[in-house]
C-alpha cells in the first residue's frame, strides 16, 4: 500500500473526523477538549448529515434525571436487557453493557454541551411526541419486552420545535467549534491511506474537482453515516431495503466503510435495516395491523419502527391498518397527520374484500380479537389491556403504501410506504477501533454512528443511532486522541 | 503487498484449484481439459467435501432428456423466471439467465462424466426421494412460483442407493483425475499471494505444520464452501444460523471468502442460509405447519427448504406440523423416517393447549382451513387441492424442535429443529472472476460454489448449489486457464 502513499500531504492535523453528524460531531468534540488538533472533512456544504434531519431522540436511561422527574426507576441492568432484546439477534453486547452504565453519565454531557429536555412524558406509542415533552417509550412498556426487563420509558428528546435533529447538530457543531475543531465542506474523502505496516495514516480526498491529501498524526475517524444511498451496496447485502424512500441527507453512499473495507477492515450485519412506516401509532394500538392474508403478525402498541421491521423483512410490506370509528375519533386530530381511511365498509367481509384479502380472514381475526379484548386480554400479541376494545363496523383500512408522512419521519415514497437506512457497517471496539478482518485494530483507524455497526443486530429502537453515534463518537475521539502515534514514520510530508 | 511475496515457492502450477467439493472438481476437470496443468488442495484428508454428504440434487431443466421422458416440456425462459422468484430477493439475474440457458448443456456434461439419472418422476413434495427416481419437484408447482412459471419438474437426482453426493463427486474426482489433475490433501491455505498490481499469484498453505507456498501461473479458483463452520464469522453476518446443526463437513469456516477479502474482494448476501428443518413434507403437505400463535405462514406443499426459511427467518422456528390420522396413515411407513407425533389430543383445543399456543388459536385456524378444504380450495395459501382435506380429530402435533432426521437432511440437533449452511460468499462474475472492492475482478482469482453468493439472493431451492457449483466452477475452470498470465512478473520462484 505504501506505493500509494504521497510525497506530499496538503494539510496535517492531529484527528481528522470524516463526516459531521452526530457521531463525528461527538468524536471531534472530545477530541479538541482533550489537547488535540481536529480537523473535520465533510461532502456536504454544511455540518448536520441525517443527524440533523432526524427525530433528536437519544436512546438513555438507567436512571436520568428526566426519567426520575417522571417517576420511573431505571438500572443500567434493565437499560441493558431491553436492548438486547430489542436490538438482536447479533447485537453487540459489550457495547450495550457499556453504552446502558454509561448512560447517565452521557445524558449529563449531552446537558453540558446544551442539549435541553423538558421532563414530562409522552405516553403513547409515537414516532415523535406531538409535544414538546421530554420523554416517550419507545417498546418497553409492550410485550414481549416489559416481560424481558422492568419497563421505563427511555427515549429522550431535545426540546424542539419540531424535529429535535436540528437542535442536536447545532449544539453539537457549536460545542465542537468552542473546543476549537475545525471544519471543511464540499471535501470528499476518497481513499484512506494506509502506512507499510497497515496503519492509517492519512486521506485523499476531492474538493471542487482538486485532489486534496491530509496526514493524521494520530487518528482518522469515520463518522461517514451508512450506505442507504448506495443502490449498489444495498443490492448487493440489503436488497429488500431497495426501492424505499431512503432516510438521509443524500450522502449516506458507504464511502467510509468502503474505503476502510479496502484497507482490510471487517463489517458486521450489512442486510439490516430500520424501517419507518407510513403509519400512525395511534391508529395501530387501538386497532388491528394485518397482513395481506388478513392475520396479525405483531403486537400493534409497540416502537412503531419494530412494526415496520416486521413489515418489511417479514410480510413484504403487504400490510393493512384496520380501525372503527371510535378508533379513528380517539386520536385528535393534530396526532391523525392528516391520515385518513383509504377505504371504508359496513362488514368486515366486505373491507377484506376491498383490501383484496382472502374470503374470511378478516372477519375471522377480528371476531378473534374482539372476543377477548371484550375481555381485556391479547392472547396472540399481548397488546396492553389499555388499548383493548372490541372493534365495531363500520370499519376502515388504512393502506400503509399510501405513504403518508407522520411527524418524525421522512416522507414515505408513494407505493411502498417505508423509509429505511442501513444498520450494518464497520466492526469496531468498544472504543471506535476499526477491526481489521484479521481481528485486530487497524492503528489509526476508528468509526462511530452508522459507519460501524455498532449496539445493532438486526434489531433497531428509535435513538440508538444518535444515542450510539455520540457516545461510540466520544469514546472514539478519546482513543484516537490518547493515541500517540506521533512517532509512526511517515514518509515525505510537505509541511 | 509484495513486502509479503515469497522469494520462493514450493510448487508451481498453471490452475490451483482451492478445495475438493464439486465445484473445485469441476473447474480442475476443465482447466486440465484444457490443456492447463491442475494442482487441487483441499485441507482433508480426501476429496468431496460438503458436496460429498449432500443428496446430490442438482437443479436442471429447460428440456432435459429426463423432463422430456417424464413428460414435461421446459424452457430456458421458465426456468429462469421460477429461479429469479425462488431465489430472490437479490438473486443474480444475469447468472440465472447463463444458467437456465445453458442447462441441457450442462446436463450433458454431467451424463457424459458419468453422473447417472433415471428417467422417472417422484412427485410429492420431499427432501430427497425414497426411491431412485431420477426427477423430482422443487416447489416449481406450488404457490405462488406455479403462477410465476410454466411449472415443470427440474431437481434432477443421480440414481444412488442413498444420497446421491457422494456418487456425483467420485464421478466429478474420477474425471478430473482422468483429465490429468492432481490433488494433496490435508493442506490448508491460509492466504492469497498478491502482486504489486493486485493480482493473485499465489497461496501460503500449512501441511502437517509447515509452511509451503504455491504460484499459480494462471490463475487461483477459490472453491472452499461456506462459512457455516466459522462462529466468528455467523455471528457478524448470519446471527441467526448460530446454533443450529451446521451442514458441511466440518471445513467449511469461509477461509477462501476471508483470505480473498483479504486482498480487496466483495461479498454478497453473508446474512442468507438454506434452513432444512426435521420436517416429514409428506405430513405437511396433508396438514399443516402453524406458528407459535396457532396461524398457518407458508404454503404447506413446496419446497420443505422453503418452509425451513420461513421457519428460522421469519418465526422464529416457533413451528408446529398439525396432523389427523388420515393424514398420518397416508404417508407409507417408510416414508415417514420414524418420525412420530410428539403430541396427540382429542380437540384441536386440548392439542393448542398442550402446544402452549394461544387460547382457542389452532381451532380457529383448523376451522378456517376444513370450511375451505371441504370446497378444494385454500384462499390463504393456495395449496394444491391434491393435498386438501378437512382434517378430523382426534389431531396430532409434530414438535419441529425434536428434532428426527429425514433422508437428504443432517440430522437436526435435538433442540433446535434446524440444519443450515451459509448462501453468501464473494461477489464473482459469470466467468467466477472475483471482483474487487471497486467493482473490477482482481486478476488471477476465481471462485465458485459456496465460497461465491452464486446464484443466490435470500431464497434458496435444493439442487442450486451443486448446480452453481458445477456450472460455474466449469466456468472458472475454463477462465482460469484462457487467462495467460505466464507473462506477469513473478518475482524469485524457486523453479
Amino acid at each position: 500500500m505504501n506505493a500509494s502513499e504521497p510525497s506530499h500531504y496538503d494539510l496535517e492535523t492531529d484527528v481528522l473526523v470524516v463526516g459531521y453528524g452526530c457521531a463525528g460531531a461527538a468524536a471531534a468534540f472530545e477530541a479538541a477538549s482533550a489537547g488535540a488538533e481536529v480537523l473535520v472533512l465533510d461532502k456536504a456544504g454544511g455540518p448536520g448529515g441525517a443527524s440533523a434531519l432526524s427525530g433528536g431522540e437519544i436512546y438513555l436511561g438507567g436512571g436520568t434525571p428526566i426519567q426520575r422527574a417522571c417517576g420511573f426507576d431505571d438500572s443500567p441492568e434493565q437499560m441493558a436487557a431491553f436492548l438486547r432484546a430489542a436490538l438482536g439477534p447479533g447485537a453487540d453486547e459489550q457495547k450495550i453493557a457499556l453504552y446502558s452504565a454509561h448512560s447517565v453519565d452521557h445524558f449529563h454531557w449531552l446537558v453540558e454541551r446544551g442539549v435541553p429536555f423538558k421532563p414530562s412524558l409522552w405516553d403513547s406509542p409515537t414516532w415523535v411526541p406531538p409535544t414538546d415533552d421530554g420523554l416517550m417509550w419507545l417498546g418497553e412498556n409492550s410485550w414481549p419486552f416489559a416481560e424481558l426487563a422492568a419497563p421505563a420509558p427511555r427515549g429522550h428528546r431535545p426540546t424542539a420545535q419540531d424535529f429535535g435533529g436540528k437542535l442536536l447538530m447545532d449544539v453539537l457543531v457549536s460545542a465542537a467549534e468552542s473546543a476549537g475543531v475545525t471544519a471543511q465542506y464540499d471535501t470528499a474523502v476518497t481513499d484512506l491511506i494506509a502506512a507499510e505496516n497497515g496503519s492509517a495514516v492519512g486521506v485523499r480526498a476531492r474538493r471542487y474537482g482538486q485532489e486534496l491529501t491530509v496526514r493524521a498524526r494520530r487518528g482518522i475517524i469515520l463518522t461517514t453515516g451508512g450506505f442507504v444511498d448506495n443502490d449498489q451496496m444495498l443490492a448487493a447485502h440489503a436488497p429488500r431495503l431497495l426501492g424505499h424512500t431512503k432516510v438521509s441527507a443524500g450522502t449516506d453512499d458507504g464511502s467510509g466503510i468502503r474505503m476502510a473495507q479496502a484497507i482490510g477492515a471487517a463489517v458486521r450485519h450489512m442486510s439490516t435495516g430500520q424501517v419507518g412506516v407510513s403509519l400512525v401509532p395511534g391508529f395501530a394500538a387501538r386497532g388491528l395491523v394485518v397482513n395481506g392474508r388478513g392475520q396479525r403478525f405483531v403486537t400493534e402498541d409497540t416502537y412503531p419502527g419494530r412494526i415496520g421491521q416486521a413489515a418489511l423483512f417479514r410480510q413484504d410490506m403487504d400490510i393493512w391498518v384496520i380501525l372503527d370509528e371510535q378508533a379513528y375519533e380517539e386520536v385528535p386530530e393534530p396526532q391523525r397527520w392528516g391520515v385518513q381511511p383509504t377505504h371504508v365498509a359496513e362488514t368486515p367481509d366486505e373491507l377484506g374484500a376491498l383490501l383484496g384479502l382472502p374470503a374470511g380472514a378478516l372477519e375471522a381475526t377480528l371476531a378473534r380479537y374482539n372476543e377477548f379484548a371484550a375481555g381485556g386480554t391479547d392472547p396472540d400479541f399481548h397488546k396492553s389491556s389499555r388499548w383493548l376494545r372490541p372493534l365495531t363496523p363500520p370499519l376502515a383500512a388504512i393502506d400503509i403504501k399510501a405513504g403518508v408522512r407522520p411527524p418524525g419521519q421522512t416522507t414515505a415514497r408513494r407505493g411502498t410506504g417505508a423509509s429505511v437506512f442501513t444498520l450494518g457497517g464497520l466492526h469496531t471496539t468498544v472504543d471506535g477501533e476499526v477491526l481489521h478482518l484479521d481481528g485486530t485494530p487497524i492503528p489509526g483507524l476508528y468509526a462511530a454512528g452508522r459507519a460501524s455497526a455498532g449496539l445493532h443486530g438486526e434489531g433497531y429502537i428509535s435513538g440508538t443511532s444518535l444515542g450510539d453515534g455520540t457516545y461510540f463518537g466520544r469514546r472514539a475521539g478519546a482513543a484516537a486522541t490518547a493515541t500517540d502515534r506521533l512517532s509512526v514514520p511517515i514518509i515525505g510530508t510537505g509541511h
